[in-house]
């Protein structure tokens, strides 16, 4: 071990709006030995996401609100430095929970997954295309949406970790993927380098009209990450009996302490359409069918992707802004340490 | 034939809020005879719903608009009083979209149905519960809600021609059927004659502890005949994988040109839960079938039903408001003639 501290970010004040590194205390803690049972992980790579916004909040979620005082959650890939766990072998490269912090001590609670063998792909691409994000993306397109070939999938955060998953896959299927981003950067790069059939700005003026042009014939999916006024465009346009894979409603994340995402139902009637909400956690049983899968895609490199990589656990809660601000592109990420 | 006039509202301007008898013209014209392919229809009963509101708009909508000019579009219960079509016979009775006026004259594109034949039923029972608002509560409960016994079914409108049905049917199949509603009188006749498991009114101050108690485990099928804050509500105590039948969101639909309702999607994407519209029409090929086992339940005295019937066609402009003031329960309708 490099170092015999634990630096930990702990939540300290829930965030009402934004967060801000006063949300969390940046405390040291001695390193301890994993006892009987235990093991003990050096984390490496640490995923920020959306989600994580829920997790601070103490409002009625999916799973329990991270407490005050506990250590911040977060998903990440660790390397098993230390180890009384049979499961776990000094060395081993796992996906898991994380948290905010240098190290891990394993919790027989949860399972950390040994990172999938045999595939010559590196430790963010592994993160972002075959972990929860990746993972999002294909079970909520495929298990959610049911894509038929020849339909329109209309992705919001379309250039985001799931969005550009998704489209892509939407692709693959023989659908046309439309994202909405939110720079012409963005657009460049789905319509570009991963193959989108079109993609539009929503800072633009006139981004409703493009939309409409892009979806000339409607919109069959919706793969849903923001929710407020994107969605309720995305809804005008569509067809009948038409699928909206709720993943997300990042547009509200920040306002507050009784979250609320309102969208209009009118469509939703008339079109005789469905909203459906997923976790990616409900489907944890078929995760390494997925992996198997998403790595063939990507070995044959059919799946493009981009990582920002933020350097420094120190630099986590500034980092975390990133997924707010549009301030990135492709999957968000810290890196923490590299593995030995 | 009593009368050589038929008497007609036809729509003058589209009402933007509360519909008055200024938004139509009532004009009188002679009254035509059938032509080869044609049959004559004395109307004998109409029904007013709350879909006539979405008919008299020219927003985007499952069937067109009526337009400005046209005779009011509204089903109904008729008497073929003269024909040169071989399907309809004189004195035969049909249902089907007869219009706001005293005769209708068939039209190769609309399908009138005959009444169900050798069931003991008056006009008023057949139109209630065999028409499209029992259709409404069959199809949207069983096929969309797809309930299971011991499931808790909120509905809202639970006094309406549709909601008093859905909740019969709910405890047909061995659900808790909750209503909410207007009036402790309508709550009365919920828990009273109807069987519903409770209900509440939402004019009380404490009706949202009232449905949080009266769903102790949570709400497995929402009925959603409303939207607004009832439907919020609800779906604040959504179980994980709940459904919600959308099949009107009356609170709208007074409420200008561009009609919109919104509901917080949070609870939908936390409890992984799913919204769907319908229409009815979109079951019109299995409508015998519902009707055989509808009437079936009638006969058997296991689905009770209520009418408010307001007599004289000259009346329908304020009839229809009856609808959005809460002023009627069970199923509305207007007599307009006798069968002969």
């Amino acid at each position: 071990m490099n170092s015999a501290i634990n630096r930990q970010f702990r939540l300290k004040y829930r965030p009402e709006h934004r967060v801000t590194r006063d949300h969390f205390d940046f405390v040291e803690e001695p390193l301890p030995q994993p006892g009987p049972g235990q093991a003990l992980l050096r984390n490496l790579y640490l995923s920020l996401d959306p989600t994580n916004r829920i997790w601070m909040s103490d409002m009625e979620q999916y799973m329990p609100p991270v407490q005050l005082g506990d250590v911040m959650r977060g998903s990440g890939i660790a390397q098993v430095i230390a180890s009384q766990d049979p499961h776990y072998q000094v060395g081993d490269l796992v996906m898991g929970l994380i948290g905010w912090q240098d190290y891990t001590m394993t919790d027989q609670a949860l399972r950390y997954a040994p990172l999938p063998k045999g595939l010559p792909l590196d430790l963010p691409t592994v993160l972002g295309v075959l972990g929860p994000t990746g993972l999002t993306a294909y079970f909520g397109l495929l298990e959610v949406g049911q894509p038929k070939s020849g339909e329109t999938v209309v992705i919001s955060a379309a250039a985001g970790a799931v969005g550009s998953i998704v489209g892509q896959i939407a692709q693959l299927k023989g659908c046309r993927a439309v994202g909405i981003t939110g720079s012409s950067e963005k657009c460049a790069w789905l319509t570009g380098e991963l193959g989108f059939a079109a993609a539009v700005n929503h800072r633009d003026l006139g981004w409703k009209d493009q939309l409409k042009q892009a979806c000339p014939n409607g919109v069959d999916i919706n793969f849903e990450n923001v929710g407020g006024e994107i969605l309720d465009t995305v809804s005008s346009l569509l067809k009948l009996r038409a699928r909206i894979v709720l993943c997300g409603l990042i547009s509200a994340y920040n306002n507050g302490h009784s979250m609320a995402s309102r969208a209009d139902l009118v469509p939703i009637l008339m079109k005789r359409a469905r909203i459906e909400g997923f976790i990616v956690l409900d489907f944890a049983e078929r995760f390494a069918e997925a992996q198997a899968e998403l790595g063939q895609w990507l070995i044959a490199g059919k799946l493009k992707h981009r990582e920002t990589i933020v350097e420094g656990l120190e630099h986590v809660p500034e980092a975390f802004n990133k997924l707010f601000d549009g301030d990135k592109i492709g999957k968000l990420m810290v890196k923490i340490a590299d593995p030995q």
